[in-house]
């Protein structure tokens, strides 16, 4: 009896800490600029992004760059990954000012955290903190691009990789503004398929395939290869905000790190609230909308509505769509011109995404 | 009798004109996207744009390239110029979501626009625009860096640039954060000093010199023309900031496009209130403090806050600062390696800024 050789396998954790080590040595230089006032700013963002965070777009950026065959310096590579930690730094910085959210992380948020400083005089308070926020998130986003370009690519990676990169921020801040235009519509009437657009642009795209694909264009990949990751990285990225969407309204707070009633009290329009509301009986789908949105909601009224959105089959239903997305992935993997290791990899992520707990 | 040989002249108004004809045509095609909502937003940027501002900064990029000798094709000027247009709009749209401001070049600034489509409901209006308004910023930034990246730099110029990009971008975030700093402290002393930095960073730095800069080191200017350059711009960039604060106060509405009286509801810690506050005798500085920052000062009021500051001499003293860094910048241009058409250029340039009544 011959035993097959081992396949030799991707260290997740490995890539995961290199990246990061990129990323932190790049904030600490900036936080040790002797300018006046930077320097606050610049910690600010390094605190931010190192009190948490599961580094999943550099993760799929250095698999993808393996997936095309690690062509180029190890560098670049890992200038390219830190740049997408620190651009999603900007987008959550942003979004939480949007959102008006209080904690982040297990942490409170930037603006909250600015804002803290000047107790004294809340309504002040209120105005600096936001100003000095929506100034970290730009500067994160700027210096998501000086760290890439600071990579030492050459002019042909720079060229594959800035038109993806182009249509990842446009398609960002797109999934942004369906949502704010969501938020803002579903009060009138819940919509499943407009929710599944978001998260499309918001996660799938945007958390998968795009970083994906913007490792495997710095290594050189083919347009082919670029399709393929694309088919395994749409459904699991959707997958991912699916699952993200119910942890959000049945996690368990002490692991995800964030109120476990957040979501309802902001009322975000997830498919899981679309699909409770449309499915709901006509009086249980009336009191879950005055719930919605609600900033004063307590433990006891968001059990109330937990128990209306099991009730209507929602989450039954987002099961259902998580499992089917995650097999449409794997499958799209089985097909696909890549390594086994990577392959191994990738189901590992896949794993991690949609079965996750935090 | 013999006549020397006319100077050629460097059409300044022409050089505008392809700049913004580069800008408003990148906008045009994102506003043709066939992508859900996106439109809204170019849309809404390309307006913005479109109903005013100066263009310095485009100009001064152009002129820096003409300073150096036009290397390189026109095509990647034009791209450089109107990209820091595009980057000037991001600065100035989250500058007025930061500050709260309504109007911005004699129409409602791009917060109020988005909110006032949903004016039924005030407070969740509010929010909606400035939401919408961080991500027309937000966009403005990324599509500021897309448009200097489709310009067809050479590896050798976008080596010569980004630095310096890179310089200007954390410059201006960290003359924004001083300001937001100062507006803070501005309650308990006025500080000329502090002031005069913020004026460096926000405006000197950002306006005049980084432009000038750019410009030249896309045509491959050595270290000692940016040296020279950057003795003309700094001294100027003052200049024209100093006007700007007197035009703010005494300014004529119809020409400066905004209500004389936003810079003191604002209570903006400009040098010239600084110096006022300093100046003044005790009862009129305390008069002065009350009415800077109030939300809801009348005409009435503003008239006797005017008459403060002109009393206190700091008028006179903002206007012998500007005559004095005016008379800088056009000394440092006399010793400047630089051709006569295009220092002729910078000298109508340097009137403008300072003489300007706009």
């Amino acid at each position: 009896m011959t035993l097959s050789p081992p396949t030799p396998t991707l260290d997740l954790s490995h890539l995961k800490t290199s990246a990061d080590e990129v990323l932190d040595g790049f904030l600490v230089r900036k936080a040790a600029a002797r300018t006046p006032d930077l320097p606050d700013l610049a910690t600010s963002l390094r605190r931010f992004i190192a009190v948490g965070g599961k580094r999943i777009r550099p993760l799929f950026t250095l698999v993808g760059w393996h997936a095309a065959g690690c062509n180029g310096t190890v560098r670049a590579a890992h200038h390219l990954a830190a740049s997408l930690e620190l651009f999603h730094a900007f987008a959550l910085i942003h979004d939480d000012v949007m959102d008006r959210s209080d904690t982040r992380r297990g942490h409170p948020t930037v603006h909250r955290h600015f804002a803290q400083q000047h107790a004294g005089l809340p309504a002040a308070a209120e105005q600096f903190g936001t100003g000095a926020a929506i100034l970290v998130g730009d500067l994160a986003l700027m210096w998501s691009d000086e760290l890439l370009h600071t990579g030492n690519l050459t002019p042909q990676q720079l060229a594959a990789v800035r038109p993806l990169l182009n249509k990842m921020r446009t398609e960002v801040i797109q999934g942004q503004y369906l949502d704010l235009n969501l938020d803002w519509r579903r009060h009138q009437q819940p919509d499943v398929q407009a929710a599944l657009t978001v998260i499309r642009y918001k996660t799938a795209k945007y958390t998968i395939e795009r970083p994906l694909q913007l490792g495997a264009a710095l290594a050189g990949a083919p347009p082919t290869l670029l399709a393929a990751l694309s088919a395994y990285a749409i459904p699991l990225g959707e997958a991912f905000q699916l699952r993200d969407d119910l942890l959000g309204v049945f996690g368990d707070p002490a692991t995800t790190g964030k109120p476990a009633l957040d979501d309802l009290r902001e009322g975000k329009a997830t498919v899981l609230i679309a699909l409770a509301l449309t499915r709901a009986r006509r009086a249980q789908a009336d009191q879950l909308r005055l719930f919605l949105g609600c900033p004063t909601l307590t433990e006891e009224q968001a059990q109330v509505a937990r128990r209306i959105i099991t009730a209507s089959g929602a989450v039954r239903t987002v099961e259902t769509m998580i499992a089917e997305r995650y097999e449409q992935a794997q499958a799209a993997l089985d097909t696909a011109p890549i390594d086994p290791a990577v392959k191994d990899a990738l189901h590992r992520l896949a794993d991690t995404a949609v079965r996750r707990r935090t």
